[in-house]
């Protein structure tokens, strides 16, 4: 952690020396030392997240960065991964250095940190004038051999997602005004993800990855990665209680809206009872919605009727 | 990577696709997996580089790129470590997203990947209406429990500094006009650190770190964290042709003046022949310039005439 602050911004050290863990040196070297079992892989993966353009200044500064720390361990969770650790670098206008706002924030990220048995390793504190800018770089580490890529589908593999899906894109709605969260659910689910960590699936499934782009989207990556195509059911996509209420006008919203962090998997037949076993252990639902064809570039989505939908967003762009 | 560039910005990925390691899988999956030898830990350092706070808006970016990789490289050198990899996430203005900025963005980084024998891992690419913000998490790796720490310096030992000291921070006066840069050679020390890796010193020093933040500043975090005192002598503190040309008035300035990147080592009497050793297998240069005592907290500078020196201002603040 960089140790270069101005003495009257020393006080962040206090709380950023909080989340450190085991392997950060207290945060007093240049850098982290972790060592990794042989048996496992290291998984890393780095996100960005910026003011006005990935979250509102008003946001909680607690969500912010539970937020972030939370898209990183989905990506872990995509690849069947267990987190190790993480490092942040945030570059902050003046307004952020304050006791309150780093008591937020760290605050925020110590629950998670409990919450999925991590801690921080290291990053930097510096200055931006102009916006709140966070990059995290979170560590997973996986047996050797065994994780999940979205290259592996195969035709006739089932096509399955875990949770709900489309509350996040419904919980923007909300923020923006254009639909009424009547409980906060659905807010709460944009604001703060949950990363399926802790299905065991390295030997289950045959692809895997985490759905932040939109399911319609990433299911175009997935297909495309594996080279093989895709029919799935608009009403075998699951949706949440708050999302069905919200009405059926707002299906497309639902299968093309980001942030939803759920997992998309394709398991072949005759692992989908093992699928279920696992699902149960770790509490997590896994709804089949549809399955794999030999036809690369091809992607179907069947409506009730089963008429082909179309789509005017076929994803969420961060740009 | 991230995947959800608008489709106007695809044009990226190429870029960015062909500094792509073996572990970052091409850049397709959600993370990036490496293995690591049991018989080393992994290092891990982060830094962020902002626009008009670390950078100004006209430096060349493919130099702004690789000063960001070597000053996060020079934290794995400080450690005695051997660099691996590395992950990136860039936050840019409109005005960033054109193939002429991004062929010399990856064109630097590119170059640097090919000196220090790394790769790119992941990242993300995103949209920041304000400025450009870089953030970097480097990956290392060095023998188990041989990692060198700031905790270690012992009374007695020799304290040593690799290169010359000061011509970054000539090198910034010098780009904002206050003095003259006669050949470019100090402007190039602040725009492209060398990053002092290959020295094998790991079973040499008890203690190093890079000196980032200058000289004086960096003494004493190392000071500090050993519980020990520090005896340094100006006139033995190596200076380039350069740095002795603008003279002995601008003494201060390279003592306490910042991002030099050189190592700061303490190395006990009995080794020292082999540090010298060391030093001309590797061809960077090694220079004594004080000792450590065991005065905790008492850092003392002598001039040429035996007075103790005292500085107005004892680092570089990136705050």
């Amino acid at each position: 952690m960089e140790n270069s602050l101005v003495p009257e911004f020393q006080f962040i050290r206090k709380y950023i020396k909080k989340l450190a863990g085991k392997g950060a040196l207290d945060l007093t070297d240049d850098a982290a030392l972790i060592s990794v079992n042989p048996a496992y892989e290291l998984v890393l993966t780095a996100d960005a997240m910026v003011e006005n353009v990935h979250f509102f200044t008003n946001d909680p500064v607690d969500l912010i960065a539970r937020k972030l720390l939370r898209c990183n361990l989905s990506d872990l969770a995509g690849m069947g991964a267990e987190p190790v650790g993480y490092l942040l670098t945030v570059s902050l206008p003046k307004h952020c250095f304050n006791a309150e706002w780093f008591e937020q924030f760290t605050n925020g990220l110590e629950k998670d940190q409990k919450l999925f048995n991590i801690s921080l390793l290291g990053g930097d504190t510096t200055y931006n004038p102009y916006n709140m800018v966070f990059s995290l770089t979170a560590l997973g580490k996986v047996k050797k051999n065994k994780a999940l890529r979205r290259n592996n589908a195969k035709p006739g593999d089932g096509i399955w997602v875990t949770g709900t899906i489309g509350d996040a894109a419904l919980g923007l709605l909300s923020l923006q005004n254009k639909i009424s969260d009547f409980d906060g659910f659905l807010t709460r689910r944009y604001h703060l993800p949950q990363p399926r960590l802790g299905l065991q699936l390295t030997d289950i499934a045959n692809a895997g990855m985490d759905i932040s782009d939109g399911l319609i989207q990433d299911l175009g990556h997935l297909a495309r990665e594996s080279q093989i195509g895709a029919v799935i059911f608009a009403d075998q996509v699951p949706l949440s209680l708050q999302a069905k209420k919200i009405g059926i006008s707002y299906l497309e919203n639902c299968l093309t809206g980001g942030d939803d962090y759920e997992l998309l998997l394709t398991i072949p037949s005759e692992k989908e009872h093992l699928a279920k076993i696992e699902s149960q252990k770790a509490n997590i639902p896994l709804t089949k919605i549809g399955y794999c064809t030999d036809q690369a570039n091809s992607l179907i989505c069947y409506d009730k009727n089963k008429n082909c939908m179309t789509f005017k967003q076929t994803g969420w762009s961060h740009i």
